[in-house]
């Protein structure tokens, strides 16, 4: 469906950031607060989606975060994001967090995260932005899963009615 | 469905909150930036979530955000926040966006945010929190929607299998 | 002495901001720091301030403020403040503190301030604010002593001469 | 009236911080604001006092500060601050304000504050300090003020009735 | 000279992290304080050492930075830093600074930077590091250079005289 | 070398600030993180530079650094700095930092550091600095120190061949 030939690859919009979880970054449990993660996702994001476009980049939505496990004091955390579909104007951003095992330095990973990204001009304007060219199979499947999350989106935001979802609805057949 | 004698009102866990738009909140187009934004949500709403438990809160997920218009410098942004659903452990919040007409002083609603929150005791295992108790029909609406908006954050998760979410099945009909 | 038609209610300036204290407002106490609580208070009150003239205002007093109990990392601090007074281009802000206790949620007062306001136009020259209208007998107590610390304030930054503060006299009879 | 047996000269609790006016220091007009002027005054007075007491010090008042000139972006802010009296187990705590003209190099006076501060145990219970020794004539008339701005702070907190302030009426004689 | 058994290869140690510069990170031409850029870098380089060592670590000494070009608000930077040497219980560590250019994405260099740590146990006191195993020309021209900065480093803090430092010497042939 | 009738005096540069350490500045081990530090110096030479030439100035590298011993949460930092000597649009800075013991009030010196500086015009033009008079011994000894320094720094830089360096080369005669 994406043309090789507009299109730019999903690895070119890759991005990896890291932080060191620092005392005024916790919650009284001594964990990394989760609106802090918001925000540094965010800005990982936009620097995915500033990669693929090009463009200045705005936040329009948070589709979905998901915070699975406590993030430490001292932790090392690694956000790795990359646009996994663009439609028109807008581009969907996944973003997976990991920390390091301070012994072994595996990753476990903590979180995800998909965010949605408006490309501008600079009065503000929405403009139009290259498709995305998924290359293996785990780019595939979040690009095939994104017209439905978007469609998700425009239902929760009251944008669209549930009805009009027909890639939704093929999620739930009778 | 919910139990008034073992409930909380809606508006017990109201929270507002005001805050000013300082340089360094601000993207490239002087707008407040969406990560800045959803760290002060995530604060609201955890006050929210601690009115109603009266225990320590931690944020399990962002369920839905949508940044509808842009917030300048020096404005001052409120939001209100309330819990709309408790579920065993975890607490569904809305929070709306206000921005106030510097001449008019009249507030415009600029987004809207849905997190879940899961109430804690010291040693950070989930506990059970009381119910919520809506007393008019838009926190009626909130409270309904909310085991739909679950079903789809378990299933964005990969927590659920879309086949299980049968509140959700309901929205598209065949 | 306010005239109603041309003033305006102190309820129409409240303002109610939330904060959560986290580890870098702590001093080595664990308790909340006191500049850190200022600059609150000074946000706090400069919303109000705005709220009563909808124009830009600066600091330019502090009169009074009183830290009466430690408030702990991990409280939720409620600031409510109002205009009790205009004086042609200045208005007095008073601001309450209050923190909730973590089970009952009942809040208890922790300190109490008093700042004073300007508003200015564009070019920062200072321009009339509207008159202040209390409503209840603790905002005309409030109302009633603001010509005093007015006085009290002016003395302090060397403007004004003991003997011409009549107001003040009269609180010290022979 | 003080004892320099005992007591320690003001000389000795000086301390001068500089700064930088960094753009989230800034208001809408672009100079300095007040709370983050208020939140440098504490930390500047607090090491005055600890330089007095040689103890771990809590604000316990702001008794009156004034901002006299706008400060920009981009301006060093020196703060010189001074413990001017003590009282038993408190501290009053002056603090001027100067900013260099970028060419000249001059320093101009643009605030001056006035803190009060309390010396404390581990335990947060306030202990004794020594006495304060001034030794130049506006050491002493600070010195001598600091009882009428002690009877005036706690008359405002509602802790001294005006009657009692004896030597506060002095300054309003018949 | 270093032990493939004991060692690990430089690429171990890689760690990159991206900063957007927001208006509080930049001074008064607007662009990026070099102060800001030490801290980002000592963030950087910290990983880098301690995923070396798989131990807490400790800033001992900046050996040297310099800041090429400037870097504008609105900028990616992207920090890329690795161990080039380790020194029994301290490591070398050097960090690459690149901003993208907006249009083409092309990244260009704009600083480096070395600094040493050391790592510590919970005592803080200094503990081995495993050696770096260089395995390419560019890794092993900064591992055969890291002796004669660190000569340079103890001369400058006073800690090594200039007769005894021979691999530096041999920079000057008489 | 330096002529008197345009340098200025070594001491019209000295620039003093004191920090107090908070949570947010300490790292695992609960002391000041090298990099907050590296901050603090940024400006406090900044602060000396300006001083010495009255205009706008950038730092163009660190040139050495030393964290000698760890500074604690709650300590009071006091960094004293001045400009040791003038290269045509250069500036070399040190700054020494000061730790004071919580009883005795004596300091205690814990790191030092090497800064260089360049005066810029408004379009970020590089421009010529008065020169430095030093007026003790040592003052003259960092005076003559600086212009090997600047040799060092050159050719870690890569501006400069070790074999052009004449009087770095004299440090290590044969």
């Amino acid at each position: 469906m994406s043309d090789p030939n507009k299109g730019r690859p999903v690895s070119e919009s890759l991005a990896e950031t890291t932080h060191l979880v620092l005392p005024n970054d916790t919650n009284t449990l001594g964990n990394l607060m989760g609106g802090q993660l918001l925000k540094w996702l965010d800005i990982a994001c936009a620097i995915s989606a500033h990669r693929h476009s090009k463009r200045v980049v705005v936040t329009v939505a948070v589709n979905h975060v998901s915070f699975d496990r406590p993030i430490k004091l001292g932790d090392f955390v690694t956000i790795r994001s990359q646009v996994s579909r663009a439609f028109s104007t807008s581009m969907e951003v996944w973003a997976d967090v990991w920390v390091e095992d301070h012994v072994s330095g595996r990753k476990i990973r903590c979180n995800n995260a998909i965010y949605t990204f408006v490309a501008v001009d600079n009065a503000g304007s929405p403009i139009e932005v290259p498709e995305v060219v998924p290359s293996n199979e785990e780019e595939q499947r979040r690009y095939d899963g994104a017209l439905r999350r978007r469609q998700l989106r425009l239902i929760l935001a009251g944008k669209m009615r549930p009805e009009e979802a027909t890639e939704l609805r093929a999620l739930f057949p009778k």
